[in-house]
């Protein structure tokens, strides 16, 4: 039998227990699965003294996790505290006295990925961190892996389980945004202070860390353009049903061919997509990502996007590969950024529109508006015209175009003095051309 | 830059001639991905004259396999020739040779997969088959490597395009499923002898392969009870569908937890499924695995489950890893048999049946019933009678048993006067008890 591999817990909150707890409970499993004992040496918290569900012998607890992460006997680390600092220092000081991590840190990864992956790579060391994208789902893994033979062509994402329910609630009782994300609130999914969630930062750092592993390039939280789901309205809703789409926060990383070399756009907005797509079956707080790719073709993963138990199997999973590097000496594929691709602006990003409108019931109407499109250059793909009066309404769905050039339409449509209200302005994804 | 990793191909039919491709288009990702080239030394084939699409050299081709696994100077062979002979005796050679294998045998694997294990493991080389089970998914890799840390408690899936693809369109369009066939050969989806398909064959040996990985115990295909879809008629979609329920052939692996220890079930057979399952919105042919783990929980995997690219997209993959085990003189997990779960027989697993009987319209019919299913210690879920007089109809779904026992009440059921004629028998699957 291999000498133990001693294991390091920074954090010791929801993840970090069931973490610890997993250890301790699948301790045969694991030295069958690792080939050695993991041995868990010490846990980092802020607090010694509070009470915790996790069974082990309190001396492991410290409050200097720095101390801990540089003691220099530690094969592994694990980092569940989050947010940046002092997550960075100690990830940095774990990999520079030996350790390989597993981490959880999406915000980290997305701002500073790169800090970490050339650390790692000058002291010869592990970071892995499947739990930071879409919980227990296995998504880096086989973007790194299984797809490595493959050219990942794009990749969309339910990747925040809070604006996943939230939408699934507008969409299955009608009700506004406001009242479905007190009730996200009130059953646990959605934090007091709901911002990371439901103004898409969450899912934006999370875009990064797929757009960077899927398209072998450098993309960052900054590179992703953002909106939230706060101004979707029940109308919006009801718009996309007539269309038999529902509205999902997307995260969307693609790479698009250019003469002058492939870049890649990034972007995280509420769009419909078609209900007969695998993505609008993803109905609560679950989280899927969908991956296009040259020969594999739609692939897609289901699963739990959060959570204790689920981020804890992923880190599990991380730990297991990790220390099996450690007992071999070798370390897995470090970051690949050999594409080194563009980011395109969202602006020159192609996208396509659903725009709803209340217009005057007069002859000429649908003539005008087309007009506005054409001369935007945007091609309309389907037009609606409903109701009569001060009913009548007016729906067009358009052909991909540059995202600025539909913006500017949407802004001339509301000057129009015929287009009494534009009520319902929303990207369309997941359609077929 | 390293040396090249030598490259020799088994096969060169749809998959065999996908991946010669992608490994000639695709090279310098792979060399950034791998470290090293990919180089490709041979490609054994049957026929040397055979006019092929793929754009190689001729002289990479020969027609002794054995000469080329075992000329010594091989890193990695990809076997893509199928069947049990010669391909168990060329990987055993390869790897006797000194070559890591990359193969996408799903037959040889289920029948003997413990040999190739047992030879690699002695010769300190890699044996990998994401690609032999649901083509492009990857699930091989999450079970073996991403839920390491956890434990898997049942695997169902569907794995099996061609019959999905029949039970689609009888669902669809409510043809039988003479017609359901005919029209799977005539669009590709099923060959002209279905055999290996449509009795499950196929299925059953992707089960064994799951099933062995999922409980780390060895499970071969003989270990898998097995049920085809001939059987399945009009009349049994339509029963489903009254039950907003929808027909799957399933494949499912169970892991047990007994007095004794923890026991392994192992079964293909069509099933039904509420239409709210995810599985359920797995159309076409199509494929997807449902894995339900302690900590994870449920996680959902889809994809095309066949065809040359998305099968040589997982070849690729598994490569890649190959490659860079062999530049690090290093391999990766190998078999893992430590649980060593007995087996238990098909007429002890707990299943639950939905049966649907002609019976006459008298009075003290559903008691009569009834008994017969007290009798056998089944315990009924849901009852639903509907019809008068020659439409009579009683339809009974159970709660989970012994599936020795509901067999026997079915049998009993059949012999009743009263019952004029059991017209569907199915398990039901994917339902909270």
């Amino acid at each position: 039998m291999n000498q133990p591999v001693r294991v390091a817990l920074l954090g010791c909150g929801v993840v970090g227990s069931e973490v610890a707890r997993l250890l301790t409970e699948q301790a045969d499993d694991l030295v069958a699965r690792v080939g050695a004992p993991l041995e868990l040496v010490g846990i980092a918290v802020r607090r010694i003294d509070r009470s915790r569900a996790v069974d082990v012998p309190r001396d492991l607890f410290t409050t200097d996790a720095h101390a801990l992460v540089t003691r220099g006997d530690v094969d592994v680390v694990i980092e569940v505290i989050g947010g940046i600092e002092p997550a960075r220092s100690l990830i940095v000081a774990a990999l520079e006295s030996g350790a390989s991590v597993v981490t959880a840190n999406k915000a980290l990864l997305a701002e500073d990925g790169s800090t970490l992956f050339e650390v790692a790579a000058k002291a010869q060391r592990d970071v892995y961190f499947e739990a930071a994208v879409a919980g227990a789902i296995p998504i880096i893994r086989p973007l790194r892996e299984s797809l490595a033979g493959d050219k990942v062509r794009r990749v969309l994402g339910i990747v925040n389980g809070t604006t996943n329910f939230i939408l699934d609630q507008m969409d299955t009782s009608g009700t506004g945004f406001d009242e479905a994300l007190e009730d996200a609130q009130a059953r646990g999914y959605a934090e007091a202070d709901p911002t990371a969630d439901i103004e898409g930062f969450d899912a934006a750092a999370k875009a990064a860390i797929l757009a960077s592993l899927a398209f072998h390039t450098r993309v960052t939280g900054a590179d992703v353009h953002r909106e939230g789901i706060t101004d979707i309205t029940a109308s919006d809703i009801a718009s996309a049903q007539q269309m038999d789409c529902v509205v999902k926060l997307l995260a969307i990383c693609a790479r698009d061919e250019r003469p002058t070399g492939d870049t890649v756009s990034v972007r995280v907005h509420p769009a419909m997509i078609p209900r007969s797509h695998p993505l609008a079956s993803v109905r609560e707080a679950y989280n899927a990502v969908f991956v296009e790719s040259d020969a594999a073709g739609q692939l897609m993963f289901y699963g739990p996007g959060a959570g204790g138990s689920p981020t804890a199997s992923a880190v599990l999973g991380d730990l297991v590969t990790v220390a099996r590097n450690r007992l071999s000496s070798v370390t897995g594929a470090g970051e690949s950024t050999y594409a080194q691709c563009e980011i395109a602006p969202m602006s020159e990003t192609l996208t396509s529109y659903h725009i709803a409108m209340d217009v005057d019931d007069a002859p000429g109407v649908l003539a005008a508006v087309a007009e506005i499109f054409a001369h935007h250059q945007v091609s309309i793909a389907t037009v609606r015209q409903t109701g009569r009066g001060d009913d009548a309404e007016l729906v067009v769905v358009t052909h991909t175009a540059r995202d600025a050039a539909l913006a500017a339409t949407v802004e001339s449509l509301q000057s129009m003095p015929i287009v009494r209200d534009v009520t319902s302005v929303m990207r369309v994804e997941g359609v077929a051309e």
